[in-house]
């Protein structure tokens, strides 16, 4: 049996695990990045598309990604459409700021090329990972190879990066942890399709059949949303049935869709989701493995960024020191996470009541929803309260 | 039977309906006021005691009150208490708004006065209030005066200035009205005390226990709420278990109350309520009469007065026309009033959400809540958004 020994194990390889290993390499920490899943797996798996000022920076200057800069798109906006009618939001004179369209796969398909070409440790495909002994000194991490060979890394530290279903997280002992769950009565009906832009920025539309979201991949393919039973069957659903309930929500609000064949389609369900704390030991969660958030606001990818970018800093002293004041250092990454996590799903909820019809909403919420759409595109201090969490908060910042 | 022929009858004879009938006059509009009640209990029963800086100018401007700016007291900001701490909005520099602590007790004592000094029509203890013929052209309203007699108003027009338990609002026909009704799973326990000030402004103070709203009448007169269980029976109460919950919930977060006895106890449920149409044919609502808003966020008579500006404008121009464009103005009446009604039935529910603590709440929320608010206070935008809506909103003034 093959035994390695580094600074972190990564359990994960989607982009946190991935930007993790990379600033730690960096920074002179050794890291062996684990995943079940595929190269291919992951780089195919239809993800969100946004990501705020602060994660561009932090790939652009931190070497992971040029390629954001180039083939990302930035958007200055987005359009807020309700009542007839579409308002922009507009960023940058709201708040200086802007957002980038790029997708997670893009993300993903840059870091795993900029650790092949540092040589770290990223290991696709492997199996029965088992971590143990984070409760003490000497944690180990054990799994089979792709090869089929057993191996084991014994790391100083063990980042949890391994998503919503994290089997890290459940190390945690219950009486040491705390989740926070919560699901909404609402769900989106994404799809891919075959077509060019049908709009230069992303349109969030409020509309009596409720919520749609038109956003963008590329040139040639688009992705779009709309508000959903959570237990939508797919099935059920033809390109006709999808573009002609697109189209009247859209239309309402006097935007057009350019139709094209839709080559993926799921049902998103709405949850906030909270893991508390995120170290345990010489254990660590970071991203989706640690919290959820509903999808409108754009803010899952870009907190595990963020998580990962207080971690990377942790670990760095943590490893560096090796004494009381590293450990010190670890202990304040539950709480610094947890500030953005909750700001976070309080923006996410946010956004999502503003813009979703729920089941069985009375004539009252319904007025009083358009009321606060008109109020706040109307207001310049409401506009850019909207601006700043979108963009994702200036204090947070440099 | 006395006949009285007027422009105007304007039943209910509350701040609204005395600033109408003080406008009109202002315009040379003739009007006469009825109310059921006496002066002494209109003049005693405990209300609001926030104006926005709109009511204030509508009220100085024309000539209504000089007391308020007197009498009345500036407050440039609130202050949101919450985890542990104190945070002040300061209205002046965010909006350049403040708004007056002045009790509507005051306001109608002013309106009434000026009236009285005008010369004005205004009938206190009348009973048997009947209106008839709105639908048509010459409307009748019939009535038992405080002496006894029967009496008339034949009127152009009806104003149902008669509050939220409004009896003119019957006459518009099931099929010509729509209401929109939602009650909430909240309600103040309001007392008045006799004591020093415990702050200089108000505090909303959201605890572990539930809101609590830290007000004041005068020098010597408190006002105070806290969040209580819309069937809470008052009698319940001592005076000790009030302050005991009072002084728990503010001091959570860093306040104490300076503690006198309490002369007035009662639970204050909330609901939104709206009536559409607020014109039907010759009669027009006004107030209470057409809309109820939640008392977080101090509403009420804001609205009321608010609806009294624009409807002084349509009648006006109405009386004063006596054709098809003086109609018009009467039909946009409506609208305008409750663009601004709704917009205040998302701030009252807001800042309702903002600080309550609803009966079940998940563990979700409460930590959303707490970050809502902590997001809130650091921004600006924030901030701002608030203090526009608190104060009055800036585009409707002027």
């Amino acid at each position: 049996m093959t035994v390695v020994r580094t600074d972190v194990a990564v359990v994960g390889g989607g982009p946190a695990g991935l930007l993790l290993s990379h600033l730690l390499d960096r920074a002179g920490v050794g890291t062996v990045v684990l995943d079940h899943r595929s190269h291919h797996e992951i780089a195919t798996t239809v993800r969100a598309g946004i990501l705020e000022q602060d994660s561009v920076r932090l790939l652009v200057e931190s070497g992971a990604s040029d390629r954001v800069l180039t083939e990302g798109e930035e958007h200055r906006g987005i359009e807020l459409a309700f009542g007839g009618a579409s308002h922009r939001i507009d960023f940058q004179e709201l708040v200086g700021a802007s957002v980038w369209l790029y997708p997670q796969t893009s993300v993903f398909a840059d870091l795993a090329e900029a650790r092949q070409a540092a040589g770290g440790d990223v290991r696709f495909g492997v199996s029965d990972v088992e971590v143990d002994g984070v409760e003490g000194d000497a944690p180990v991490v054990r799994f089979v190879g792709a090869d089929g060979s057993r191996q084991e890394v014994r790391p100083r530290y063990v980042v949890g990066a391994d998503g919503s279903h994290s089997t890290c997280r459940a190390l945690v002992p219950a009486t040491a942890r705390r989740q926070y769950h919560r699901e909404y009565p609402f769900a989106w009906f994404g799809i891919l399709c075959e077509a060019p832009r049908s709009a230069p920025e992303l349109v969030y539309c409020r509309s009596e059949r409720g919520f749609a979201l038109v956003s963008q991949r590329s040139e040639t393919v688009q992705r779009m949303y709309f508000q959903c039973d959570p237990d939508e069957d797919v099935s059920g659903w033809s390109d006709d049935r999808i573009w002609d309930e697109l189209q009247t929500r859209v239309g309402a609000n006097g935007h057009t869709l350019v139709e094209g064949p839709v080559t993926d389609r799921a049902v998103l369900r709405f949850r906030s989701v909270v893991h508390e704390p995120m170290r345990y030991g010489r254990l660590l969660l970071a991203g989706d493995a640690a919290h959820t958030v509903p999808p409108t606001g754009a803010k899952g990818l870009n907190l595990a960024l963020a998580d990962v970018r207080v971690l990377a800093q942790c670990l760095q002293d943590a490893v560096r020191r090796r004494d009381a004041a590293g450990e010190d250092a670890l202990d304040g990454y539950t709480e610094r996470a947890l500030a953005r996590v909750w700001k976070a799903q309080h923006f996410s909820s946010w956004m999502t009541h503003l813009l979703h019809r729920p089941p069985g909403e009375s004539d009252v919420e319904e007025q009083r929803q358009l009321a606060e759409l008109r109020g706040l595109v109307e207001s310049t201090a409401g506009r850019a309260y909207l601006a700043e969490g979108y963009t994702g908060w200036p204090e947070a910042r440099g």
